[in-house]
């Protein structure tokens, strides 16, 4: 197994992707897939691509690339209140690709997708020019009229938040090989946990139930904290007030913004958090946190969202600690 | 409008991609978009991934890039019998991208969208890391158990193909500056209609209601004639005899073709066709080519499947004209 090995793209699929194919995927054998709705149900459908350089880093392994493309669609199918159905996936193949890291990557594609109950449908396979890159558009359902929406939110709504925040952009910069004061005395543990963070987030689907039944609006974090909030609260045309005492932080990420003042800024506005951000009425929330701490998903009350302010910051939202409020103009990870 | 502007994300969503976002896709407010299926209906989806450079080339059009992406999704769904529901788009902005590219893409795919009744539901943006790509999932419907297959082809079916074959491979070729002999003289007429069907492939979306009814298995020739039936029959465990002297071709490709011995092995293993492939069963033919008439497009019974020859070729496909019968062992384009 070289680079040199080159099959045909129906060779491939029937090697590397017939295998991992769910049902409606009919082994690869059609040329389309087939999904066969609930009764009475929605259809909630999402798409996210990862490009390599871009999204994750070239030694990234394979199988985790695989997973992670896998799990940011089914953390926004999660926000919606969706059960995962099924994904299709898009891949493009860099010059030079080698059949092993093929391999992997299906192998890791056809575990998650057992892991997460979401079966590959069918795909596409090309020819990158350029760096690798993949795509996939993973399909939920939701009983009709229960998608959960992020434009929902309503004043007086408790903001609330699942996991922890600000380990994957943590453990991204430590993987990239930062040598920023906070990285060098590290150690392990703290290390391969904030690592493994960014390399395998958790998609939340256990508590797309809770959250169609519970939460007004839900949105995920992919682009960080107060960015993302950011977005919640103009598409609701409401703002926001998050108590960053409050904020749920890993032991090994507390640790860490203990020693070094202002990191803290870097966990809330850095991306790939793939936790939960949601609105919940004020009535509702005890009943809420009940049933996600079943699941054993923390769930943290942050703030609460307030009438937009329209003589000051409009939809932007306040973030206030011990040593009063703070504000951020640019809070997301953007790609531009 | 130069390539210095840059926009974040949400701006380039709310200025390019909501303004042609269709109502499940919430103009682009939600980060996931909602689709009611059709009461008893099975969903059917494709994607398709196209790479500048590997599937267009990079001073195509960007409206007709646009275009074809969503048309060659729409074919895969004609062939399965699959009335348009919506689709997403992944796109990927290479190093130096331009707003005025972009602007004519998001018009030209808004303008297609309208044009198939395939409205935009959601979608990606993110930087490239090599050149332009996109990839389209689209979505369509069928009555509950209607979906037509590519493995069901039987033995005695006839073979149909719609439309005429071959046009967009010599489009391609002038668009490329090709120089073999045959574009050397070719009229401006012919330049401009074949350059059109490499350009601007017709989804044939007005037979999807009647391949439902009347085909027992069909797929769209999307890698070639030669390849795509080869891919069909192995797919149904046949084997098919082609008649070449019965191959639709256009008047433009017909000239060229009986100026130039040799150019129609290029035209049946070209690919880009995006016409449907198809088998009908002995009985439903007549009423089969009726029904196609009454749409404007041209269908035409080109050979028939016939059991598998354990023998000899096993399912691959023979094709004769007046000199005897011809093999294409390696007939189908393929990105490796």
């Amino acid at each position: 197994m070289n680079a040199e090995i080159r099959l045909s793209e129906d060779a491939l699929i029937s090697r590397y992707f017939a295998p991992i194919a769910g049902d409606g995927g009919f082994g690869m054998r059609d040329d389309a897939a087939m999904l066969t709705p609930g009764e009475g149900s929605d259809l909630v459908v999402t798409v996210d691509a990862l490009v390599a350089g871009v999204h994750f880093l070239p030694d990234d392994p394979p199988a985790s690339i695989a997973r992670k493309a896998l799990a940011v669609n089914l953390s926004d199918l999660a926000a919606k209140g969706a059960r995962p159905r099924g994904h299709l996936l898009s891949i493009a193949l860099e010059e030079g690709w080698r059949e092993d890291w093929l391999a992997a990557f299906t192998q890791g594609l056809g575990h998650a997708a057992r892991a997460f109950g979401c079966p590959l449908l069918g795909g596409d396979t090309v020819r990158a020019n350029g760096a690798y890159w993949l795509s996939i558009t993973a399909l939920g359902e939701v009983p009709r009229g229960e998608m959960v929406h992020r434009f929902t939110a309503q004043a007086g709504d408790v903001l609330c938040v699942s996991g922890t925040i600000g380990d994957a952009v943590l453990g991204l910069a430590l993987r990239s090989g930062t040598t920023e004061p906070w990285a060098l005395n590290i150690g392990i543990q703290s290390r391969v946990f904030l690592t493994d963070r960014f390399l395998h987030p958790q998609p939340r689907i256990a508590l797309a139930d809770i959250l169609r039944r519970k939460a007004r609006a839900a949105m995920d974090v992919s682009d960080g904290l107060v960015g993302d909030l950011a977005k919640m609260c103009r598409a609701s045309d409401v703002s926001a007030e998050v108590d960053l005492e409050k904020l749920p932080l890993s032991s090994a990420a507390r640790t860490l913004c203990e020693a070094h003042r202002g990191l803290r800024d870097k966990l809330v506005t850095g991306g790939d958090d793939y936790e939960i951000l949601c609105a919940v009425a004020p009535e509702n929330l005890e009943a809420f946190l009940t049933e996600c701490a079943q699941t054993g998903i923390a769930m943290t009350p942050i703030g609460h969202f307030r009438p937009r302010d329209f003589a000051q910051n409009g939809c932007l939202p306040i973030f206030s600690d011990a040593n009063g409020q703070r504000r951020y103009e640019k809070g997301s990870y953007s790609h531009f």
